[in-house]
């Protein structure tokens, strides 16, 4: 039986996970692929801690320099994380010749343009399932499954630190401080939580996705990006009156002459199967021409969900060695040549529906100025609502709109902000629901 | 540019499909594999009608065999159905040593070992990704993207006929005839709805996804298959006051030792995800070591879902025809010597939660005898709920077990349906809740 040697680079979570499946299930992974996937190396500068890995001695070393340049190493898998010393090493490595598994999406989302030319200048493969959606075939499912069809959406949860938070607000009530920190008591997130928060984390893996599935090159720059911090018990209780509830949603669409890419929370009906994924679970769903809307659910994250992605990658990349089949499916889904920007629609010329919310001074009048500065912008309203709750002397008024342009948005908003009867900052939610009518 | 040609045999509505797909998406499949799928030949013995395919001329041919004996042909497309002529027509091709792509569920559940090893044997491969599920890519999920984990259950709604009557019957109240007769009409229902009210195509595709993920050959003999004729709006009523809805659930479990199998109306809690599938729409979950549960959801049916997989397989056996890498992945998924018969866990020994619902006389004692047989049988109950409206003298009363075994059950419920006091026989319908205690 043949043996790939493989290469861990930095254990961390995922690559402690990944070493520990690949040794727990090793017997399993031979039934089904007929080769060894033998861990040849894990290296990492921390040598000394216990990782629970029953390593054979001369696994662990501190050098990861020194397990690319092995020629017994078949396949490099670089779990450290980070912009950095990561991209040099998978760089590296491509350079040896040897095929790479990341799940850094950070990575790919920035320099993965580079990182794609590298491994295809030098022809060999670099995988990446698990920097979206974990465990959720998400990256095989658009460049093989889908293969035949035309997507022209996605739509996705892909980020639990936020799903988590927004659960949270939205089943107790709290705000979104205090649903923060108990995410950080349970290690749901980070001690800095900004790269999940404020949205980075979903657009890094939005950027990945709409490379693949519309052929263009990764735009990350080009995402629009809008975090959960400023969502409110109070606005998801008036989601939840008509019908919607709040998820931090990544969406891409292709209307075949530009792409959209935004991230930002979103108002979605109780009966769209996201609205019913909560906690830190992560789903996708994607429309194609011929498939209709398929959804993916899953864990986006966690070591072993993760390691379950790296494994599928690495399989994948021992089947192709074993086969001579390096390239057999294109690094972004597209042949390289067909690869190409795309126009990114500008974020003002969005067209959606809008959830408005006011603090309206209780005064006769207000309203009609408020529609009227609306109606000035051409933004028709579907429904208003006034509630009673009275704080500081005003009172929350809420808005749906029907389908409006965000840049004709913006500018009401700004000049309805300023009026001397609305308190504070209006607060918009955006809302996908295909169903609601235009 | 590298030319696969292709012949699809049987121009129905799935053979339709997949070729208005290749024609009308051929662009974007030359950019993604880098070569072009050729539609060599439709062959079909009626080749007048107007399919509304704008085939070249030469294209639609009467003769299968001729298509197959053609040394140009280079993949061959089943898509006739049924196990007849089928069967010898996939075995014609694989012995010409050309590779297959079928999306005939009873075929492979019936005669797929003696398929594969065939295939096996010639070398060649036989994809089947739209037999089950049809666009969800539920065969490649198993096969490759959870390649590194063990698989130890499934959970699916596997035929969209049943899931349309059930959701019918669910939602207006109607008896399972009525609703049938609206899918028919609705052209979601054969004129003979047999295969699948009955649960027989759901059992072939479970059949299939058994072998796939627990590594055994295909055993469709020792599928349980029960269907759905006579679940009737008074039993969804009673599931939904315990927070349960029906579905024709494809259930597949494994200990370790004993595969269970087994198709049948399941009550499942309302926040599990399957029970928002509603329509004609699938879904599958699956329980995995080291991904933990995921859920594939879309369209199990249907002409341009169906070709999208059928369409994904081509084109994953064009880029194996390219690399030469055939048989890269095992065409069951483990490699041919590790596939062993196994142990399927008989009917009677399954444990699980059971809902009873007896039509009792309205007299003092009868709940108590009833409850005597249970207790006889060392089955313990969770809940009984008696409610007043009488009928015909008797009064539903519905119960539900905990954890209990099926040959304990049949035993007591034969005891029950034999009592004078209880009219006609005890319903059952199975529970799936894993949050439900024991």
């Amino acid at each position: 039986m043949k043996t790939i040697n493989i290469a861990i680079l930095g254990c961390g979570t995922v690559g402690t996970g990944v070493a520990r499946l690949l040794l727990k299930n090793g017997d399993i992974l031979r039934d089904r692929i007929g080769c060894e996937l033998h861990l040849k190396y894990v290296a990492d500068i921390d040598t000394h801690t216990d990782r629970g890995l029953d390593l054979q001695p001369g696994v662990m070393i501190p050098d990861a320099a020194m397990a690319i340049a092995d020629p017994t190493v078949d396949i490099v898998v670089e779990t450290i994380g980070g912009e950095g010393i990561a991209k040099r090493l998978i760089l590296d490595a491509i350079e040896t010749g040897k095929p790479v598994v990341t799940a850094n999406k950070a990575l790919l989302a920035k320099h993965g343009n580079a990182l794609v030319a590298a491994a295809g200048k030098r022809g060999v493969d670099l995988a990446y399932e698990a920097s979206v959606g974990g465990c959720m075939p998400i990256i095989k499912t658009i460049r093989e499954s889908l293969v035949g069809n035309r997507i022209s959406a996605m739509t996705g949860i892909l980020n639990g630190t936020c799903n988590y938070i927004l659960s949270k607000i939205s089943d107790e009530g709290i705000i979104f401080e205090t649903a923060l920190a108990e995410a950080q008591e349970k290690g749901y997130a980070e001690a800095d939580p900004t790269l999940d928060v404020d949205g980075l984390d979903a657009a890094h893996k939005l950027a990945i996705l709409s490379a693949l599935a519309f052929g263009m090159r990764i735009n990350f720059d080009d995402v629009y990006i809008e975090g959960i911090s400023k969502i409110t018990p109070l606005d998801i209780e008036f989601a939840s009156q008509f019908g919607y509830c709040i998820k931090l949603l990544a969406i891409a669409k292709f209307n075949g002459r530009q792409v959209e890419a935004r991230v930002h929370p979103t108002m979605i009906p109780f009966d769209n199967l996201l609205s019913n994924v909560n906690g830190t679970l992560n789903a996708i769903s994607v429309s194609a021409d011929a498939a209709g809307d398929i959804l993916l659910y899953g864990r986006g994250a966690g070591m072993m969900p993760t390691a379950s992605a790296v494994v599928s990658d690495i399989a994948d990349l021992a089947r192709n060695l074993i086969a001579n089949g390096c390239g057999r499916v294109p690094i972004m889904g597209f042949q390289g040549d067909r690869i190409r920007p795309m126009a990114v629609m500008p974020m003002d010329e969005i067209v959606t529906h809008y959830y408005f919310r006011f603090d309206a001074m209780d005064r006769p009048g207000v309203l009609a100025t408020i529609a009227g500065v609306l109606g000035k912008y051409a933004i028709s309203l579907k429904y208003v609502h006034q509630k009673g709750r009275k704080t500081n002397g005003s009172v929350p008024v809420v808005m749906l709109t029907h389908h409006a342009r965000e840049a004709d948005v913006n500018r009401a908003l700004s000049e309805i902000g300023a009026l001397d009867v609305v308190a504070g900052r209006p607060i918009l939610i955006r809302i996908e629901d295909e169903n609601g009518q235009e």
